[in-house]
């Protein structure tokens, strides 16, 4: 076992604290991971709070990490000493049944293991995510981060990318095709971002004006202020697609209006109870679906399209130490779009990558 | 113009009574029916009493219609006096939007006209339905009704039977796939004799251990009594396909949970709010959907797939003089399972076809 600095909550309402963990021995099929960047999602606060449903204590969050590999087990054929490397919000599955089968490990039938807040298949030991230094992941887990985009900004790739990836993905979204994101924040601007990349046109739902113009230099083609009677009526049954990153309890019936027949609205956040009224989905064939992050084949496939497009996320960063502010900032909403965590504050090392070169 | 008797509710309280329309003149393109049967449908209550909005007063209700042509118009080419022929719930459309381009006219981006509660889009004159002895439609919007099939049994498919079939063929429903139905009743039987006719594993939902049986005997595999909380978590995430025919605000998660991941739940009965949980939808990429009716084509397709597998409604066959007291027993679920009205009875003639021969 090797000893690793971490930030941890002890129970469900102490801050984060510096704590240290113990990471397994690399083993023939795993990859050892330097962390250098951690990004911080919305449900890390959830979980570290308990707010989940009971959660696992002590509870180290992360689950968009970036590093550097630092060791390989002997059976481990993509990963060599000094690869980038990015592990996302799973780091197991069964890997039998009919969705791992698939490479929807994130539908695993028996349950995948969670980065963080979980316990490994065989030991049970508690996971802990990337608020630390390094982490021990097995293979088919760890991800190929591309070395020609800005390392810091890939780190939400790992949970808000695939998140707005998948959906986009599976539903085969491209040109000719009208795209609604609602809620401009760590997930919708990475919608904004991969929608216009995959050819769509794109809108941007916000009850905000101020978002406005944060949303067309993202790229949105237009905005919507979703508050504004007038522009959703003059909306209606206009788009093919909408994707809802709102986090919690919702009315979908306003967006519902703007899709055309057979339109998809798909939630990625929302766990809680949504609006729905049955005569928006009946008169025109509407659907409303959930989609939860994306299978580790479809988030290899999304760092390569980033690759290809140039995309990264917009990030501010901080050190591990500052956590907890941040934690107070994203419940108000105060982040464009997403904090990230320079690993080197943890490590007592000067800031940025040369630490791990 | 042509007198007609029919039977109509005068505002929303009143009950229905005798009342005399009169019906257009048998157009180029046109077809006159005389009625021989007319299906009872829940939507004929809530219209008549004004429940789905403002009716369009006075109301003639009925939308399952069967009958003999006994006119066609000089354009006429798909019928000639003497053949058999239905109306379902529309009987016309604008004809050049998308949906009617595609067939989907009961999606007609412009409004199709309803058969009864609805104006001619020209004249602007109200439309009666087929609580009547006869009516006059487009030729496009008349369907071929087989020889082969009990007509009084086949009325009920022109609604309740197409609103099953359309999201079973929409969302491909075959041999492989389990399905069940929500709901035992007008729709929900048809919904049993025809997904089973595809080749579908089917399973009822029911509130009633009385309807089990019947259930059974109407084709269903099996049963699932839904306030049975061991029975309902055994089916967890185990059936491709739900169609929920609850015509009224109900609980989807209940069901959403023992559907397979991606799913799809449709309702096509519900147009009040339905309950969803976001995480019922996020965990395993399920959906919920709403359908309509279906479009002409589809509507005979599947007249022709109910001739040749058999399949016709359960009916109890009533007088067009007894409407008032089979409403009651409607609204008590107090039918197995539509009743139909043998138009002989407003035409002080003997009942059955033999009237129209």
């Amino acid at each position: 076992m090797t000893k690793v600095s971490a930030y941890a909550a002890q129970n469900a309402s102490s801050p984060l604290a510096p704590f240290e963990i113990e990471r397994r021995e690399v083993g023939p099929t795993d990859v050892q991971i330097e962390i250098l960047y951690s990004g911080v999602c919305h449900s890390d606060i959830h979980q570290a709070r308990s707010e989940w449903g009971p959660a696992l204590y002590p509870i180290v969050p992360g689950h968009e990490i970036v590093g550097r590999v630092t060791a390989v087990g002997g059976q481990v054929g993509k990963f060599k000493v000094g690869d980038l490397a990015g592990v996302g919000c799973m780091v197991d599955s069964c890997q039998h049944c009919d969705s791992c089968a698939e490479g929807l490990e994130q539908y695993c039938e028996n349950g995948n293991t969670q980065t963080y807040n979980s316990r490994e298949r065989e030991s049970k030991a508690l996971t802990f995510g990337g608020y630390s230094t390094s982490i021990v992941v097995r293979e088919e887990f760890v991800l190929r981060v591309p070395e020609s985009l800005d390392l810091k900004a890939v780190a939400p790739l790992l949970c808000a990318g695939i998140t707005m990836y998948s959906p986009l993905n599976h539903w085969k979204i491209g040109a000719g095709h009208k795209v609604a994101i609602v809620g401009l924040g760590g997930l919708g601007h990475m919608g904004i971002k991969l929608a216009a990349a995959m050819g769509a046109e794109v809108t941007m739902f916000t009850t905000s004006q101020g978002k406005a113009d944060d949303a067309l230099r993202l790229g949105a083609h237009h905005v919507i202020i979703s508050t504004d009677r007038a522009a959703m009526k003059a909306a209606r049954a206009s788009f093919d697609f909408i994707l809802s990153t709102v986090p919690t309890t919702h009315d979908l019936n306003p967006y519902l209006a703007t899709l055309k027949r057979d339109g998809h609205l798909v939630i990625v956040g929302a766990i809680d109870p949504v609006g729905v009224h049955g005569g928006q989905l009946i008169v025109q064939r509407r659907s409303v679906s959930g989609s939860n992050i994306g299978g580790i084949h479809e988030t290899q496939q999304m760092l390569d399209f980033c690759a290809e497009h140039g995309i990264v996320s917009e990030v501010e960063m901080i050190d591990m130490q500052d956590i907890n502010a941040a934690y107070e900032r994203m419940l108000k909403n105060d982040v464009k779009y997403r904090f990230v965590i320079d690993m080197a504050s943890l490590k007592g090392e000067p800031k940025g990558e040369s630490a791990a070169d």
